[in-house]
């Protein structure tokens, strides 16, 4: 069983928090793949350069400049510092981005009404399978940066969220998948004011009726739509919950399991 | 037969040399690593951050805000520029540096009259080869940044001639290498004034003669003590010349051979 674990920005702007977060990845047993955002980082690092970030309906505009800020703080910053402290606890990381033996190949954003600059869609065809198990076969462990590549020489900028839903249902044409989203709530709630309120299991067939009833909406719709559209391309479960709970979410005792 | 070839920062921070460079890189044959620098990009982007370097005799120190400098801009901005570009060009390029596989360990440099600060001395001990072999084995083409890490969760700065010099030293103890040093010049010149009197071989045995004659002086002198060093711990041949006549730097067309 393969583990593909998101981890969001909350943890990695947080050291304490993102060192605790190294160690808990580091001791899970068998093959697993870390995918880590770092958008907050890269403001505030793009803020010292100078750089008014640009949003249309409140999604980022991925500019020259702005590509060049989050391919240094994601795939440099961010992603060196986890590596040497993955190495550190004894874990064999490898940081990747899309480009790194062409692992994903995007296509840039069609310009239709809005152009969102350098940002990178990809598809499970986009990633290769191949480079990975062989890198995991060789006792790797790879972390992946929210980066690809056009296959034209050109870096794009892709979401977290995406890049860990597009591993996962490419890598389970070829072994089992887990995938789970760590963030900063211990799940999908059924009240959103109350953490207590975690609910366990969420099957594909229940969805429907959580999303007509109105217990799930918001941000957590997105969410589980592209849980529920992983588990049907073959992933084996996907976990939602506390990334500082991980061991729990994986053996079932935290978050939500989309099965 | 393995190359490693060692660009300089005048390839680096010139666009159109540097996508020349790239795609003479990407057509040479056979087993291939590429160990880039990109000290005056990494200074242009502190300059803009408001990093004011510290020098202590011409040596720049690097203090915890220009480790996280060089780790953006050497990991990621350069690298995965370059990565992208070679993948472009059909070269299966994946972009590491010392910590990724822990592929180059390195020590502190220890305080004594001076504290460089997170500068990372390395030896040929503290090089994975078998990570390196099997990165070369599965068909992949490393392009390493100048940064190692000290194994306890600490990237360090270290010279980028240097990692190219390790790496060749410890991998011909299991294959045969040949180190390239590509810079500006056509090779090791008779008259530093005379880019037409380059030397076409210099043999350990004449370095001592040459030294003490006056013709090698100034910066080329540590350059051929660290290229006589690697031939004598068994490195095939070391290569020093103009980095865009690659194909006729490995022919013996061109540039000065060290055997």
């Amino acid at each position: 069983m393969l583990t593909v674990v998101k981890v969001g920005g909350n943890i990695i702007d947080d050291e304490k928090k993102l060192a605790s977060f190294i160690e808990i990845f580091a001791s899970i047993d068998g093959d697993k793949i870390l995918v880590h955002g770092g958008g907050k980082v890269a403001s505030a690092i793009g803020a010292q350069l100078g750089l008014v970030p640009d949003y249309i309906d409140g999604r980022r505009v991925t500019d020259a400049e702005t590509l060049k800020l989050v391919t240094m703080v994601y795939a440099g910053l961010i992603n060196k510092n986890i590596v040497a402290c993955l190495q550190a606890k004894g874990c064999n990381a490898i940081g990747l981005t899309g480009a790194d033996a062409n692992i994903i190949q995007a296509v840039k954003r069609p310009v239709k009404d809005v152009d969102y600059g350098f940002v990178g869609d990809v598809n499970e065809a986009g990633v290769a399978t191949k480079s990975l198990s062989m890198l995991l076969n060789a006792g790797l462990i790879p972390v992946v940066a929210p980066l690809t590549h056009d296959g034209n020489g050109t870096m794009l900028n892709t979401n977290a969220d995406t890049i860990a839903q597009e591993l996962a249902k490419a890598i389970c044409k070829v072994m089992d998948v887990q995938l789970v989203y760590g963030f900063e709530k211990d799940g999908v709630l059924k009240d959103a004011r109350d953490n207590n309120s975690v609910i366990n299991k969420i099957t594909v067939a229940d969805f429907d009726r959580l999303k007509n009833d109105g217990t799930i909406n918001g941000g957590m719709l997105p969410k589980l739509q592209n849980a529920c559209a992983a588990i049907e391309y073959g992933v084996s479960k996907v976990i939602i919950g506390n990334a500082l709970h991980l061991p729990e979410l994986i053996n079932g005792t935290a978050g939500t399991q989309i099965v």
